[in-house]
């Protein structure tokens, strides 16, 4: 919308909402009503809230998650299992795997995938950290939780020849038919791995 | 997701996320670490344009529209057309109006619709106020934008009759076959709205 109906304020809480994953231009307006209308429920916690992450956003040391102490919440977790440690490419990848539930370890994110063309080397991710990681007594698995893409992929392999020297298990996420999948709809890539990952039942 | 995954200031900033229209708890997720990995482009500057919003917030004195100023950067606009009051339930519906941008007038919003069940009474709703500016000399004609729903419909046939007096011309939005509608999905009651108020060609 090029015309403006509210004050500068406004129209600025709209545009930076419009910012955010999941919101485009419209869904952006009927957020920011939302909170014009919840002052005193919604408007003021947000802002306090916002404030709050903003001034105690640190990267954990340990493992590069995002989080408001470090070592982070999931790294303090003594219940988790200090064996595994799993990769991964990004935060928003950490966070898909424990809202799955499905796995009780600590995490290691590396912060992107290897892209020489955009110059991203092996420098630029957190790469050092893990390999030291790895050589500590506790571990003994590293699992590369990373994207099934190309990047992805050629940066498993450059990890892989990387932590071959510390002797840990190396393992990657198995590739196949997702749950609830119809054949039918599948690209080829995920049909052949499928059927060479196949199983006896 | 009950496991904490991260800092209390970050959980809480998602829950806040959360509860805005548009944003699950999924993408509440998303938008939070959006927020996170963006802290100087858009964190504060989205921390800063809250917290202005909420300090400078007010409803308009003149046609009850939430703004940073009043009366509002509508009723301000000199280039619009000072005969027509357009009557809407809510904010929502006025931003709506302004987005398809087909009509250039002010506005009244009632903040919602009569609802004696609820306790809606027209003392509730600012309706007093409307009636004041319809006898204003350059208003001319007062169009009810109202949802058509029962309560709308039953409130803007309330206001109808508050209007009277005034000699106001009063109108109402066209029903009809929504453009691009296809008959097969319409309900019946649109459908014989379109056939009541069918026009020659």
């Amino acid at each position: 919308m090029s015309q403006k109906i509210a004050g500068p304020e406004i129209e600025r809480l709209v545009q930076l909402l419009a910012r955010l994953p999941g919101l485009g231009p419209r869904s952006a307006r009927k957020a920011a009503l939302a909170l014009l209308k919840r002052r005193e429920e919604l408007l003021l916690p947000l802002a306090g809230a916002i404030r709050a992450a903003a001034d105690k956003l640190v990267e954990c040391e340990v493992c590069g998650n995002v989080d408001t102490l470090t070592p982070c919440t999931i790294c303090r977790d003594e219940r988790r299992d200090r064996s595994l440690i799993v990769v991964v490419e990004e935060v928003g990848d950490l966070w898909a795997l424990e809202r799955a539930g499905v796995v009780k370890a600590r995490y290691h994110v590396l912060g992107g995938h290897l892209s020489p063309l955009d110059g991203v080397g092996p420098e630029k991710l957190n790469i050092a950290r893990l390999v030291e990681r790895a050589k500590g007594s506790e571990v003994s698995e590293i699992l590369l939780a990373l994207n099934a893409t190309v990047e992805g992929q050629s940066t498993a392999h450059y990890l892989t020849g990387e932590l071959a020297p510390t002797g840990v298990v190396v393992s990657r996420l198995a590739q196949g038919v997702p749950v609830g999948g119809e054949l039918d709809y599948l690209d080829e890539g995920t049909l052949a791995a499928a059927i060479k990952a196949r199983k006896r039942v």
